[in-house]
């Protein structure tokens, strides 16, 4: 491997285009150009090693290079990589399938595979909606979502999403909702609750995380509140659909963050930490009154014509596989249960005394801490996760708000080491 | 591996929801439960084989179980299997992204990553109208797509989608587009010219299928007929998105459909073959003055806030690089001349003169024979294809559009194989 840093930089801003980033300014702010990883650490082209604090965007599990899933791979790749699930089936993705099946609050499920999140919500929107087309109503045609959601960037997920990140530019393009308060509104549920029965003649589903509104910022809620919504939707018929695609495969403490709230909704979906952070796969998974409600004649209307050509990847589900029983194996939920407590202690001491914070928010290895910037424009955010990177613990904010995402495998020296580097950051730029 | 092809469909049916099938004659229609696969041949759960006449639903370009892909593959293992591209780059993703600029016929290109090919058809939609209102045009919200058209399954997908499939019923989720002829019709590049030109000033973009409008049922077009549309959006300024989705990597005899039809696309959507049908990726490919709409300051709004957790996996890229690599050292563009050839003659003679054939169409590897039904309801295409399956051939209808998709580095005798079974399929089903 050749070239430094600042070589790597400009070739990747000459050909890339990131995500969620102001490219113009891509460079200055000080990219990690990653070239390998040992466990927990990134490691860039210059050598440095960085602890990944944000679980490389909150879809890695149990760190990187985990010799089961690398095992896996092998093992798939040795067999086959792809074939497609249009029409026929691949035995990986038969037993990935059953195996998660097995393991989610869903009544008897069915999964319907896809490779972005966004696209699981967009199954999940387009699966309720036919749910009562198929049956002859015609006028359940809009959802109920909440203020602040986030649940991806493609058209239907924008529109379910609450308008933010600028996305509200693309409202000629967005279907309207029903919109609720979000978790940072002490009556959210109440407002919910209400909204469902009184929009319920026309209402397809109402869709929420379930516990945490994460890309808003880790923004919490209760779960019994969680659940008095879910409850609403039981009493009017109105569908629920969980997004657990940031809250699901242990991050909140629970293997998904609905079982917490004892919800059981009708659609479900999950990415991100499904390959415990290896490949792109997603999924959106269906009860089975809502699957029996496309079953009809062969070639018929009521058949869901969706599906994505990697829809199911035997290569991602060999590794899928993997890691829901090296999940299980590992102890990983006690894990998490441990240093999230571990965490807690932290940020109550270290963090939340401090002048520069505003709020600190958690449910299990997810939390937020918002900044207080006295007047706009400061980049507190962007400054105080640079600082953290410069000491060698990969930070990225939301705006203000600093997320922390360890991953979940992490040891309590290293939950030590990254509530240390923020709060040397905070102070650093804020103050003490 | 335990079990044999029944026991597998009955535990598929039990927990998979297949796409674009009606899942309640999934076991009755035979499906092909794959186990494993060498070259271009799929091999079920009871060894038996099938030649993979639809490249695993039209991604797979140079066969299964490669030693270039594998190779690739298992060095990035080495390294790291996925960083997040959010603000930080990863090496293998820069070097991919490098190769593909240098190859697709866009301007000065910039590569946005992501895993679903209608993931990248929304970034392109999403960005011709934001390319707009940067630039404080707030008019242009709209855009031309053709009958007929397929861009994908999510919302924004199939707004620009023609609303085949059933997908119709969701059109209180659809925004609308100007719809111009697809490429059955004789006149539809001049009616699409003439809309451009009478939509200029509220069209952000046109979207199209270079030279083939592949889930259409492979509707052909002549390549100046696309260039001439392309001169209309120069004309105009309108942008010009190129789905190559499927046509790319090599389909219809050049790297990309749009180099036969001279044209230079503002934005390019790839995916499917871009890993060699090896792993889930998707990319929007941006002109440079595209790109440059979206320069402003950090964390402003004229930045594009949309991005995939997967986005530019490292895995997917380094079998994507060395998929680029692969592809240009064994020739496989001078051997889909030479089968491309073949076929058409092929079709020609043994397939365009059956009596149950209403037309064949055909642009390199990508052919659609059209049966001609005398009645509805006769599932024509359906039991073709199982009577193919039936012969070891795997095949796959869109309706009674019987789709040949053969693997790019597909042989003369396994030409000549497809086409024979075809045949005697037809035969079997329509008579002679």
């Amino acid at each position: 491997m050749s070239g430094d840093a600042d070589d790597w930089i400009a070739r990747d801003a000459g050909v890339v285009w990131h995500g969620f980033t102001q490219m113009s300014c891509y460079a200055e702010n000080a990219p990690v150009i990653v070239e390998r990883a040992e466990g927990r650490e990134l490691i860039d082209v210059d050598g440095k090693r960085y602890l990944d604090a944000i679980s490389s965007l909150w879809v890695n599990t149990l760190g990187h290079r985990v010799p089961e899933l690398d095992a896996a791979l092998l093992d798939q790749l040795q067999r086959v990589a792809h074939s497609t699930l249009l029409g026929n089936g691949n035995v990986t993705t038969i037993e990935f399938a059953e195996a998660l099946a097995s393991r989610v609050p869903v009544h008897d499920p069915h999964v319907l595979f896809a490779s972005d999140g966004a696209a699981a919500l967009e199954q999940a929107l387009k699966i309720a909606f036919q749910y009562w087309t198929n049956q002859g109503v015609d006028d359940r045609t809009t959802y109920l979502a909440l203020t602040h959601a986030y649940h991806g960037d493609t058209v239907g997920s924008i529109s379910l999403g609450a308008g933010g990140f600028g996305t509200d530019v693309f409202d000629p393009l967005r279907f309207p909702v029903v919109r609720a308060p979000g978790y940072d509104h002490p009556q959210w549920h109440e407002r919910a609750e209400e909204l469902v029965h009184q929009h319920a003649d026309t209402l397809a589903a109402v869709v929420l995380e379930p516990l945490v509104q994460g890309a808003a910022g880790i923004l919490v809620a209760e779960p019994e509140a969680v659940a008095r919504v879910a409850r609403a939707c039981r009493d009017t018929g109105v569908l629920l659909i969980a997004d657990e695609v940031a809250t699901g495969f242990g991050r909140t403490g629970t293997l998904f963050a609905g079982e917490q709230c004892g919800i059981e909704p009708d659609l479900m979906c999950v990415g991100k930490g499904i390959t415990g952070g290896y490949l792109p796969l997603a999924a959106t998974i269906a009860s089975r009154p809502v699957f029996d409600a496309f079953l009809g004649p062969d070639l018929g209307e009521r058949t869901f014509y969706h599906g994505h050509s990697y829809s199911g990847n035997a290569l991602a589900c060999a590794v899928a596989l993997a890691h829901l029983h090296a999940f299980d194996r590992r102890g990983v939920l006690a894990n998490v249960a441990d240093r999230a407590a571990q965490l807690d202690d932290l940020l109550a001491t270290r963090i939340a005394t401090l002048a520069g914070v505003h709020e600190v928010r958690q449910r299990g290895l997810m939390a937020g801490i918002e900044l207080a910037p006295p007047a706009d424009g400061l980049r507190w955010g962007r400054r105080v996760c640079a600082a953290a990177v410069s000491e060698g613990v990969l930070l990225r904010p939301l705006g203000d708000v600093v997320v922390l995402m360890p991953i979940l495998t992490s040891t309590s020296d290293e939950i030590d080491r990254i509530v240390g580097a923020l709060a040397r950051a905070i102070e650093k730029v804020a103050g003490p």
